[in-house]
């Protein structure tokens, strides 16, 4: 008897037999004696489709006016998805209602295709679950101020369930995708990899971003930020599964400091190869410098993960940072023509065949020599670090991207997060 | 120099390149100086493609439930329309910018899948005129007064683009087709028939209703009683095409009597093929049979056209009505087993192979002897007429199908339609 958000990603939501599907879970939590919303995504490839069309007409889009249609047009598919999980509820008997980002009001700023919540009204949806009806509201859309409409990037319906489950105080949000849960790293890479049942909110943060894809990264900042408990769990198992089992499967993710104290030091391996690094050798250190260099690629568009500078000698320092691949050689062709001369940099050098192996996890914040034994095993194995950064719970390694498979598997082995009987993570089925 | 209304149907927007010329086209336009406003249709196929889904999950859909998430699925065809024709005129260096029916907003009553227009609200399309953009606005759609959407029916955009037209009191509401104008009627049938300069709405208003489908009926009643200049035009013509020779194409629907007085008698022939007819034979003539009858039709969502029901005798009268031949087998069931035992009736008669053929003219007020000659002209051809009905400008009769093609050459010829050297018409091209 709690406020559940339940979120259907695009796979979930692929077919009106998957839709089906979903409405018949939705209506089983409802009849459980649940107050049930549901955030569908946009059924799988629909929004790639509108935006395919939109590309034929517009290969630019660049100027606000033009992001302004690509959301008109983007947008549309959620709104499909409501209105098709809506009637799917009905034909199961329930009292099921859509509605448009705009309907609830999920108030944005304007920054069209990558716009951020600012508020939502739950009086609307308030007042119908207090009718006992099924709320079904679209994912990724926004409203600003001036009524136009905006999306909050790809992906953005995990950020949508969140923020609608944070401003309804939501018991917990549900997220249904299709893998069944967090792992400790990549099953096709560790065949041992295995499900966390519980990840700090914290933790889970450095896996998104560092590439285990399982959530959209604001929507973690944002139930963190909200205290929003989250489940990330599979919607490929049969939709009778019994409610209570499934109200305990896929993995949680927890705020609760104390919970995790017994947990392992390293909570999971995470991996990223689709990143190249570049090097501008030898710029004077002085102050701005960073700024100096960074600032074109910013200006670029150029988005930057790692960036390493480390200390000078006679007065030249090197600059390092890894950019997206596909960014390469745009990133390269600036720093040579541009930020080389305007700098004075000796060289400017660049290596897209690398990859990022970080090992993160909470525990590593009270215990030392996490850092020096992930060092240890990869030199075990003769992998070369080509650069290292560290925060408090994660630490990274870029190398070469050939040893990848190799270092994620004799890391997670390591760690210890191989083992059969861990308190925390049960074998993959 | 005018405020001028483009609207653009689903084959018009059926594909990028398609919506490209349509841009084209609206850019020309623009810069020969006029202030636009563009409504186009959803892409050809996309709302069937949606209303397919819906049918998939929900086969009933009768509840306002139900409608309501109708209207929310449908209405996506025509913001995705909105958001590419935009891109499209930005790629043609226009500042365009689209709106769905809520942002206007266009307000409709809460009838989901057939809401009648309240109201427009001028203000933020005018700024953006004065402000030299050129506004795109989805047809179909509108908003309720709890902020629902609704639609306004299948080929609701005609209506939606004279609406928005009378609201910005425009100059010319142009109705882009996949025809080149009204007919004398169906070339298909008559390959004699010719495209008339201009109609009056009251004729178009009957040839609309009787079979000449080019516009929605709505449309045109809106279009009279807003007096908005109203032009069917052809999509085909190369969009290139001098400017002042397209603005003076088309069939132009005016509203001025004396126009009209120098015009044929009989504007053109309509006719229908999807009627079945059906007659509750020897019910007793009191008041409250017709109701008693047509109630039970109505409340069973069969649409009738024409009803007619001649004097009595002994106390006995006939009572004769088409449906959709769609709605026959229904109807007939409906009369048999219910209205004729509650009625007292003796008999009920149906026939689905007719058809309607009608001759139109405001001319015919002013002229007698118009239906005796068509009259004439059925039976100089061997066709026995069924049913006769009437009204100011136009005259129905019901006939064995197999007459039709015959019937409708015969009346073309018969009213000098086919006539080379027409003061307001010319041959088809």
């Amino acid at each position: 008897m709690a406020l559940i958000v339940h979120k259907y990603g695009g796979t979930s939501m692929g077919s009106t037999e998957r839709i089906r599907n979903v409405a018949k879970r939705v209506a089983k939590w409802a009849r459980a004696g649940h107050q049930m919303v549901v955030v569908p995504s946009a059924m799988s490839g629909e929004t790639n489709r509108l935006l395919g069309l939109a590309k034929e007409l517009s290969p630019a889009q660049q100027t606000p006016a033009m992001l302004r249609e690509l959301d008109m047009i983007a947008c549309t598919g959620e709104q499909v998805s409501v209105g098709l999980l809506s009637l799917a509820l009905q034909a199961e008997g329930m009292d099921a209602i859509s509605y448009n980002g705009w309907q609830v009001p999920v108030k944005t700023d304007s920054s069209y295709t990558k716009a951020r919540i600012q508020s939502i009204d739950d009086a609307r949806v308030r007042a119908d679950l207090a009718a006992g009806k099924v709320v079904v509201i679209t994912g990724f859309q926004g409203i600003d101020e001036d009524h136009n409409v905006t999306t909050l990037g790809r992906g953005g319906s995990d950020t949508s369930a969140v923020a609608i489950a944070a401003a309804l105080k939501a018991a917990e949000c549900l997220i249904y995708t299709d893998v069944d849960g967090v792992y400790t790293t990549d099953p096709r890479v560790v065949p041992e990899a295995r499900r966390l049942h519980t990840v700090s909110f914290e933790e889970m943060l450095e896996m998104a971003s560092l590439g285990s894809k399982v959530l959209q990264i604001r929507s973690v900042e944002f139930a963190g930020k909200y205290r929003v408990p989250l489940r990330v769990l599979s919607s490929f198992t049969p939709w009778d599964i019994n409610i209570d089992e499934e109200a305990k499967s896929g993995t949680l993710i927890t705020f609760e400091e104390d919970e995790k104290m017994e947990q392992a030091v390293v909570s999971g391996i995470a991996f990223n190869r689709d990143e190249a690094k570049v090097t501008v050798m030898g710029v004077p250190d002085k102050p701005g410098i960073a700024y100096q260099i960074l600032g074109d690629v910013a200006e670029a568009n150029i988005d930057v993960d790692v960036i390493i500078q480390n200390v000078s000698h006679d007065g030249k320092t090197d600059f390092s940072f890894t950019v997206h691949r596909n960014d390469f050689q745009r990133t390269m062709d600036l720093l040579k023509n541009k930020v080389a001369p305007a700098t004075g940099a000796a060289t400017v050098l660049g290596d897209p065949k690398i990859c990022k192996v970080s090992i993160v996890g909470i525990g590593m914040r009270s215990h030392v020599g996490v850092a020096s034994k992930m060092f240890r095993t990869l030199s075990e194995e003769g992998i070369n670090i080509q650069m290292i950064t560290t925060s408090e719970i994660k630490t990274s390694v870029v190398i070469d991207e050939k040893y990848m498979e190799l270092a994620v598997r004799a890391l997670h082995k390591a760690f210890d997060l191989d083992a059969d009987n861990s308190p925390v993570a049960e074998n993959m089925s």
